[in-house]
């Protein structure tokens, strides 16, 4: 895709608005522009919309991140469907870089709101990736909300693995930054890309859909392409190392995409989508930090500097629970490394986009700062639960952390030319 | 200042270390690095630490931000004096890239915790400055805290013009994130960066400080010196046009940094230092973005698009506050850029510093966002308080903003070779 002939980037628009400015000396004579004037500068950071997958899922991993969930307000399958069409055009506008529509900023007239929150004029596409789930509440009852009907007459193809997460040990989940009936993940390198982008879907929404909650994070925990340096999170470590890579293929089928065989015919619109593991995991970062070198490292079973598994000297060494030390095994039972690893997981892996964040003080003198945990996974309820049902039990790092939002989307397939978002769900 | 010889830069520490690691195979063996070893390319993302007046104020404004503002909780002068000794030491080495003390996160030993938190390991300096100020309540009772005892026998140093701000209309201030004691402006174009040195900061300061509350910021709004674009604020329009710029030294010494003559003998710490004021504005982004682009226009004064003054053609033109259309003025007298003129203002200026906000959603499905607002002036009493007391009453913008956090800080003049941060204050 890219930039097509209706693309012109928001620089070039902003360029050509300022021109249309001048000559009318207040604003609002905008409107004529080339529309062969794309910045050829930002196509370099443009990621295609369309495809067979979504784009933000094995897109290497931008560096800051909007998180959005929404409560579908309305109970009009028509008023849902409308908006998903609209969501697909400004969507694709704005991951060119472009504003939600043409001139929308500046060129409505004097006596319209500007259709775009004009916040991203001037600024590139940052390699704004939009990504969309649907939760389970958008097909009637779900085990947050048992008694939600099923509005939009959509029940029967829900998907046997779109269900909310069960509880785990160990974690203090708030509803109000859980669930969502619809979930938007923008990730770009300018944080004000991103918000701007959920904000003007939001605000097609308005009628539509409500924020339930939203999340900004920074400073990226896993690499998900191969030659990413590997982020640390915020106990200082390296996060990440072992994460599936887009080039996986072969394992991103068996573990992220979704299989026809998975699914009965009326769930068939899941193929070739994935799901979405959101937990926002509140770090005890105080009590780690009185931590010393060899608990951290004990705990996490990698070391601080390099990020070797124990006993072994490089980041991307195997680790190997096999090996003693007298007697001990060198990475304890406890380790994080060892719980999380596939073979103490049947062979499941899952495919991690996670951010850090710090959202202020929590009042009681402490920084609110930890780990947007994303992942990706064919079935959440055969990969991440079981993982995190041993983790929670098990990891020794458990008692620094604090999980207290949790959420399960259905990640649909790519939308192909012409298509919307949620198309073959809707009909 | 720079990188002097004892300057490593966070990079060349980390692949020493992991050098380190090999031989020993588990992480506590580095240590040994070669001190000439500074990474080069760091140096280009370094700002000087020390000099007549703190880095962050004229400092070519960075992108991100992470201002946090701290209680004293201990009434002991030599505690509080001996952090911020131990403070300056971890800034001045922090925005050099380096840990906040040689081998922090590692070479400590395995038995010590880490005295760096790490997850800034690997990361460039990313232009980070740290910029200390003292609130009211440091010297004893103050229109937030009137009981407050002077604990540290500073009273009598108090500069007149280091008072809480009053209220103003139209606000509502929330004291869980406003006033404080002490406060840190970390800007860095690395939002990591800039979290790293707050928390390990806080982390220094354990017993003595706590953390009151926290802020963090993107996509600056104001240029603080020329050649740096105008960035756009939440509204859309670009923010800080008619700045106060580094380059404008003759205004500097008038409107921001403090003289000689305006403090009594007791007070002269503060003779080139300046006043900082944070305010925390909500912008009502949902009814703005349905009012028309005329209406948001004639608010603000500006057009969109360019930000020329109405009227004029080109952002940095002047503005024009007689010229009439139809015997009205063009810039209405409710303009928000005739309103905050300095020829509005008796000449008044303030050197802006804010940054965008969104933290997550207000429980209503709106967005929590908005501009954290940043000014630095000679007296916050003769410029910005009446700026913003006849801002607050007539500015048609006052409509679409919830300013709910509030401070006033005395921000003293830089440190000069072997300081500390508030030396002359203490001593």
């Amino acid at each position: 895709m890219g930039t097509g002939e209706s693309s012109v980037s928001r620089r070039a628009v902003l360029g050509a608005a300022g021109a249309g400015l001048v000559v009318g000396g207040v604003a609002g004579a905008a409107g004529g522009y080339g529309a062969g004037s794309a910045d050829s500068s930002s196509d370099d950071q443009t990621v295609p919309f369309r495809g067979d997958h979504q784009a933000g899922i094995t897109t290497a991993a931008q560096d800051r991140l909007h998180f959005a969930a929404f409560d579908v307000v309305t109970d009009s399958r028509d008023e849902l469907v409308d908006m998903l069409k609209r969501w697909t055009v400004a969507a694709e506008r704005m991951t060119r870089g472009e504003e939600t529509v043409e001139d929308g900023a500046l060129g409505l007239g004097d006596y319209a709101p500007p259709a775009d929150t004009g916040e991203a004029l001037g600024l590139s596409p940052a390699h704004l990736t939009l990504t969309i789930g649907f939760g389970p509440g958008l097909f009637g009852p779900s085990a947050s909300d048992p008694g939600r009907p099923d509005r939009f007459g959509i029940g029967a193809r829900k998907p046997a693995a779109l269900a909310d997460l069960p509880a785990f040990a160990a974690e203090k989940i708030e509803p109000s930054r859980s669930f969502g009936d619809i979930c938007i993940q923008a990730c770009a390198d300018d944080p004000q890309v991103a918000v701007h982008a959920v904000r003007n879907l939001a605000r097609i929404g308005v009628g539509v859909v409500s924020v339930r909650w939203s999340q900004l994070g920074f400073g990226r925990t896993s690499s998900t392409t191969r030659g990413q340096d590997t982020p640390r999170n915020m106990f200082g470590f390296k996060d990440g190392t072992a994460n599936v890579r887009a080039e996986d293929t072969a394992v991103l089928d068996e573990q992220v995409w979704v299989a026809e065989k998975d699914n009965p015919p009326a769930a068939q619109w899941m193929t070739g989508g994935t799901y979405l593991v959101a937990r926002r995991i509140r770090m005890d970062i105080e009590p780690w930090d009185r931590a010393n070198l060899k608990e951290q490292e004990t705990i996490v079973g990698r070391t601080k500097g390099e990020g070797a598994p124990i006993g072994k000297e490089s980041e991307f060494d195997e680790p190997d629970f096999n090996i003693t030390s007298y007697g001990a095994p060198m990475i304890a039972r406890t380790a994080h490394v060892r719980l999380a690893h596939p073979d103490q997981n049947n062979g499941a892996q899952i495919l991690r986009r996670g951010y850090n964040f710090t959202d202020g003080s929590d009042g009681f003198g402490h920084l609110d700062a930890g780990l947007f945990f994303i992942a990706f996974n064919r079935d959440s309820f055969k990969q991440f639960v079981p993982m995190q049902h041993q983790l929670s039990r098990k990891d020794a790092m458990t008692e620094y952390l604090i999980p207290n939002a949790s959420a399960n989307f259905a990640v649909p397939p790519g939308v192909q030319d012409g298509e919307w978002w949620g198309q073959h769900l809707f009909s």
